[in-house]
């Protein structure tokens, strides 16, 4: 009891105060599992197009679970209850739900430890502290996993409309400055209200509703999924991919033995305790040291990708709405394996395709549902009277060539 | 010269700081006609909603004049090429745009001056003063009335994407506190270009138009269309057509002798100087201190309908999306006229019904233009690749039935 | 209950959200002497000068409410307790506590009902309202009296940390733009705690404490007392002792009865029922109805005044820290006397000095106090360990001339 | 010319856009020297106590430049001229004014380059780059070092009001969320002139340089000197200091060959190319990342200092005015190493005793002046009627103590 006191409020430019409810959360909060969060950016490589997104995942956790809390103080002012064990359990699961994600979140996903999905390790990370924790996290657990029964907290933290969401929208667009993206958090929470255990928004919202799927748009075009941006994370995928095929033909490169851990194997099925306390020892400083030390390396490949990505001299990036042909592609590999005098398996890391692609709205898995004044339900795809949701729900594809830049 | 400097800058609580930027400028602002905007409220009774919005006229003027200058900075920037005259002469016809509107904005232009537009008298101020400042604003007239030879200034002016929109928006969103309805006229703004005389934005530009689009459709349902702002704006022209049939039956009401002037007149195209300047004497003070006498006259329309706006005392509204039926009326004006013991064309100043309508982009007239990077220039509905605006070009009409509340 | 629905949440700039919180406080807001709150402006004419500045003492009493009830929120946490109708009434205090205000708040205190403070009157009115509440006032109005026996409650309605500064003081550099004298009232509120029934913020509130003096300084001398603002609130004070001296000796002047009623009378002491009844209907709207009118009136000081305010073409004024020498006052008078041609008892009207005074802090009334983590108190005079608040205590008075540009 | 327009506009949450001027500019942001930036966060370890403290010394930098920008704006609109030469070099000057910072910035400077301040470090690198660019930076360097004719330049790059301050004390407040903190920078710069060459500020500011002192003064208590953040500083400093020692041992510790060069040097007065080469690698994922690997040292205090900032596990601290007395820190001492089997001067990493000192104002030094109407300068002292700066310029000084919590 004394020592949550310490900690019971965290400043927070955005909600203005966090606060610690109670012992349970505080733990968790301290646990260095948790900790380490605060050493993992939040939007991986974007510091390099928007200077000040640096905040972390841990303030991103603490954020979503005070949404959280508010989400319950609002349903309980319409009549909805839950037990404290209830609430407690969610606003835990919310913290812990993106605790999975290793350096630099999504771009090492694909490349240290290669087919675990961040979702599966925050499972993992769960079941490891509720042991830690004689159980306390047994509801949590069954709220994450879908296996609580009421739907309603399942949906609270993985949704269209979850708290993750209401605070990753939010905190991107005030820490990169793109203020365009900005979303009205505590408008849609205050609209929010359950229905046959499952979340609904008032009908009024629906204009609410449209402006965050905009957003989110507006977000995924500009911020995510800038070109910039796809550019280094593209890079840091090539880099890691790299080195692990140096360290294959058994060359010495310089890293902390627990990246070394991971880049070494192949396999990640086999995430027992031990090696997730590895795992949670990863975080964006072995990434950004390992690659300080790689500048020098005698891989011309290596060190070059590592120098570009340190120093920001990043490849040029088109974008287009069809493949990029066979033939652009070998033109750019053809003029980059003579400029820069590499074979062309090697010019292929610096000469790359790919496609990126955005759903505004998925109308297929968990709609947004509206109660209407009389009481019936309904998506807000029937509801929106013009704004085309179901457009909206196309997928939108595009694809991209990275290439260096003309030496003249 | 020396006068200039002690208005120099005025305080402005969304940009910071509004600064006038030339002795003409400085003039027009120091006018009677345009100081009265200082008593004409921008969203006329919607602060019985919203108690925050009781800016003004005046307010919305200065910061449209504003962002016209931020526009042409930028345009500038971009090697557009304009005279000082020219420059000078948007700022005034910005300035001017709105300064012909009467009390409480839209209300009374339906009441009071029955049948001519604010624009219209807009023009007729600034007529009136070119005359006084010896032509000084023929150029901003011919802007103003498109007129003048490089378009892009009438659109700057009058537009779908014009400064007034983007001032409007933004502050009344921000005095209102419906902060979702906020759009970033200053990244707008930053993205225009002119191509061949024609205001275009930049390709990138599309993400946020979208959003000004559905910030702007948000605005209509949420704010100018709320329903207890409809009601208290139906009650206010009720009212005035009440005060006008009394008059015209020889009852004394009290008023001021310019509001008398034009209450008693039923024709006002014949618009001279001096019947202007009679309504450049007419403010939000007219209406409001004449609804206070009138609650204790005798006839009880009149009365009834004063105590009822000045107590926010309102009627209920229903709204839908087909007109109410005969009987649906009936039934309401049959139970009104017997519990206010009113003879039925008496009680349907109680009962009423009618429409609202609201379009969130027009496909039709003056488009928003994108200027693609390889210099052609399309359509916002071609380019949005997935936001249906021609949907959003579909006008909604919705119908609505005012009523008293029932007495039980 | 039904109606508590209909206006349970009010949007505001400032909180987001104000919400109504029970049936009492819902009837006062519906009440048209609360409702006349929307007519007065909280900061008399300083619109003349922060064109920002039309919010309304009716918002302000809102937003007091809003931070009364927060106040309680964070002292409930901390342990104190209360019965519901303590919160109850200290909410309807607060709400109440500035109904008094008559037209332009402080301006017409002075001249229409010469003598009788607002306070006097907005106590007149609770008890007014508490007869037609069958009591249910009777614990606000011992709070608002400081009768009852737990003397915090009254601190947070009326102290030097109470939370009607805390709102006018955040209200008024909001809408003024004038953001450098913003308070942190959330802040401050979250250190309130309460120490032998007496209000006391935590001891390391005292660098937030030191903040909200010198802003509240910042704010007198910016805004309250600016220069521009002072000449228009004493022009308005002249005019209408001028119109008061003229109905005096039978002249006629147009104005609503109300208002002459107050003008033709002499002794306000005597306020009963029906002269509150009559002063509720004055607001803002009487003021300026009356001075359009003015401008055409024969007596030259009356309408020259009038038009002076209306069109803002106001006096020029100079300020020093001596009086000002009845020779350089004469200088001026003999001057405008004769460029306007006035007798000079006439031409004092519009040459006129005068005094301000500003006192940041009042060392000996109810000072702000603190409670170290030891559990004593002291006042925040002690606590600070550099920023001299005892010379922060000193009244500051200064002298202003008011007099006509010279005409050249 | 081509690559400007790459990266003309970045997004800054605070100014919303800053822009690279000219060419100059952009090589200089472009430099790897610069580009290290990035990789340092503005506020050391503060992220412990402030989670959304993660901007960094290229954000600040940015800033500051813009800032610069905006105050030349002021200057030349108030008549003040210079040449393009001289507005480029400011704008150097300050971009580069911190680019001396080691990682985490001020902790480090203690340690690592023990000695040798940042300032010194700037001053060499500005050289090094002017070398690179052909002297492009001869009069950036000689406004940075005081030598340049026109003092006010020097003045805004450092003294009391400089661009430093008010970008870094606005940034500060803007991401820990400490809202209190915040100044309002660009009013400060609208009123600043050039009187004899010396930067001065308009009469009328006065009040906003109060504020401006108080908000420094409160940043500093509360954050800056924040208890929290004391012991993590400390805590780094004592940890490098004993990876010295056992360097010198020679026992084998795992960091970078950068870091390790560093460490083991002990002269760093030598700053050569080369060495300044070096140490232009260094960045905080040096510590972070020697910090991790020392977790599992064999010497418990090196592992112990690791874990406690790492996970966040901080000793114990008590602040006071006089100097902790030596058998209070024996008593603790004596403990500690009884409780965790330390000798006497192992325990001493531990418990230890310093001071903080802080001066909201310096009056010897480059007094902040200002500008009377009537063409006077003096200095704010003299001018604030109240607020006795004077008190204000003494230092405050403090005492802390900190140890580790008692095992029970």
């Amino acid at each position: 009891m004394h020592s949550i006191n310490k900690l019971k409020i965290v400043n927070d430019p955005i909600y203005g105060f966090i606060t610690i409810p109670n012992e349970l959360i505080f733990t968790l909060v301290e646990h260095p599992y948790f900790q380490r969060l605060r050493r993992i950016s939040q939007m991986g490589l974007s510091y390099l197009v928007y200077p000040g997104a640096h905040h972390t995942r841990f303030h991103h956790a603490l954020g979503a679970m005070h949404l959280a809390g508010r989400a319950l103080d609002v349903l309980q002012f319409k009549g909805v209850t839950f037990s404290d064990e209830e609430r407690s359990s969610l606003l835990a699961a919310v913290l812990l739900h993106d605790i999975g994600h290793g350096p630099f979140s999504h771009a090492v996903e694909h490349s240290i430890v290669h087919g675990v999905s961040h979702e599966h390790l925050s499972l993992l990370f769960m079941k490891e502290l509720n042991d830690q924790l004689g159980g306390k996290l047994d509801m949590a657990i069954a709220m994450f996993t879908q296996e609580y029964d009421r739907p309603f907290f399942h949906q609270l933290i993985s949704g269209q409309l979850d708290v993750d969401r209401l605070d990753y929208l939010k905190r991107d667009s005030f820490y990169t400055g793109v203020s365009e993206g900005a979303i009205n958090s505590e408008r849609l929470i205050s609209m929010l209200n359950i229905h046959d255990n499952k979340l609904v928004l008032e009908e009024k919202a629906i204009y609410s509703v449209e402006k965050f799927i905009i957003a989110r748009r507006l977000m995924y075009w500009q911020v995510y999924l800038h070109k910039t941006g796809i550019v280094a994370e593209q890079l840091l995928i090539k880099l890691l991919r790299r080195a692990r095929s140096l360290l294959k033909v058994g060359q010495n490169l310089a890293m902390s033995s627990d990246m070394r851990f991971f880049m070494e194997r192949e396999d990640y099925q086999n995430f027992d305790s031990e090696v997730l306390h590895r795992f949670a020892r990863l975080d964006d400083s072995d990434i950004l040291w390992a690659m300080k030390q790689w500048v020098d390396h005698p891989d011309s490949v290596l060190s070059r990708l590592s120098a570009m990505i340190l120093n920001r001299n990043l490849l040029k990036i088109s974008l287009q709405e069809e493949e990029f042909s066979k033939a652009e592609i070998d033109h750019h590999l053809q003029r980059v394996s003579k400029e820069l005098k590499l074979p062309l398996d090697e010019a292929s890391f610096f000469v790359f395709s790919g496609s990126i692609s955005n759903q505004a709205y998925h109308m297929d898995r968990d709609a947004i549902l509206l109660l209407t004044k009389k009481g019936d339900v309904m998506d807000v795809v029937q509801a929106s009277d013009q704004l085309n949701l179901r457009t909206l729900s196309t997928p939108i594809k595009k694809y991209y060539l990275c290439f260096p830049k003309q030496i003249y």
